[in-house]
């Protein structure tokens, strides 16, 4: 039996930093015998405690980030494709998966999060409509007037403010942020000391 | 003749991540047949611009903050004692470093940047009097009042404002931020890249 614990993966859907440790992680927690627990939040209610705001927002840094997620994207060998809004609004994307994993399960919740990252990353497509987000999930069998009636769910609504309010009790103030064993790492450039960590149990 | 050109390493003296990059950075350059040149700048303008704060000033970002930079000290294998002050008044040690680089050479004013940064950050000691600095110039055979008296000098000031916003018109935001051949890197955490893209000319 396996008993070790999984990794925790939070991330915001319109940061490009989360989609490129989205394409990574899972093979570096195999490596070690983990399962990862992806964990879609909203980045913006954070960034409000800390008095941040979107990369793509900030002068200097923004032209810096914008030729560093290329430049990462090509180390990676994955796709990126800048979409036509950053950030975008990810309340229906976000809404959407934690849907799909109250009602079948983290491993399809993973899969779809994967499709959405590829589709407004990858390729560049704007998910900030329900419309936008149901067709993405409509190509992994689900009836696109079932996801738009769920991210308006107050149900649903009110699941992803939990998410989100929980992540910011345990330090979450940026995406990726990833636990291992309750020790935290913020950032996709922290993907070598995860795995270290993970390889050595710690330093 | 080694005709390949210098790294750059811009830094703050009150940064941890510039002081955890300052222990690595010359033996990476030197993998590769290259030299460092140090640039310490004031990084408070630069914040201003991307309404951005001291670390140790920002909620959430904190505590992680404090436990990064021991983790990474620890990982790294380099002293790392918290000074009382945080973030520092890095006037008078930068002010210095630029008196020794334009008096003395690169050379020596790198010496006394090492010297600088180890009793700052690996032996936490305040470095924000002229008087703490001197004391720490003085331990590499400069004479105190000499010192104390570059650090007021009007030409000194202005050699580092100069410094501070060449930087600022460069793009630079953070602490570590680095160039290799016109390709820029920002943070601590960017030096496998650093030295990827040594190795490789880029990708």
């Amino acid at each position: 039996m396996n008993t070790k614990r999984p990794i925790e993966f939070y991330f915001e859907f319109a940061s490009p930093y989360g989609y490129l440790t989205s394409t990574q992680i899972d093979d570096i927690a195999a490596r070690y015998g983990r399962e990862v627990i992806w964990r879609p939040i909203m980045l913006g209610a954070a960034l409000k405690l800390t008095g941040s705001r979107p990369l793509a927002q900030i002068p200097l840094k923004k032209d810096y980030f914008l030729h560093d997620i290329r430049r990462f994207a090509r180390l990676l060998d994955v796709p990126l494709a800048l979409p036509p809004v950053m950030p975008m609004n990810s309340l229906a994307a976000s809404r959407a998966f934690w849907w799909i994993h109250d009602t079948r399960g983290h491993c399809h919740a993973r899969k779809f999060a994967r499709a959405l990252f590829h589709a407004h990353w990858g390729e560049g497509r704007d998910m900030s409509r329900p419309e936008q987000v149901a067709e993405v999930a409509a190509a992994l069998g689900y009836a696109p007037e079932e996801v738009v009636a769920a991210v308006q769910d107050e149900r649903i609504k009110a699941r992803l403010k939990e998410e989100t309010q929980r992540s910011i009790d345990r330090g979450v103030f940026g995406s990726p942020f990833i636990f291992v064993d309750g020790e935290p790492f913020w950032g996709a450039d922290r993907l070598d000391q995860v795995e270290r960590w993970l390889a050595t149990g710690g330093w």
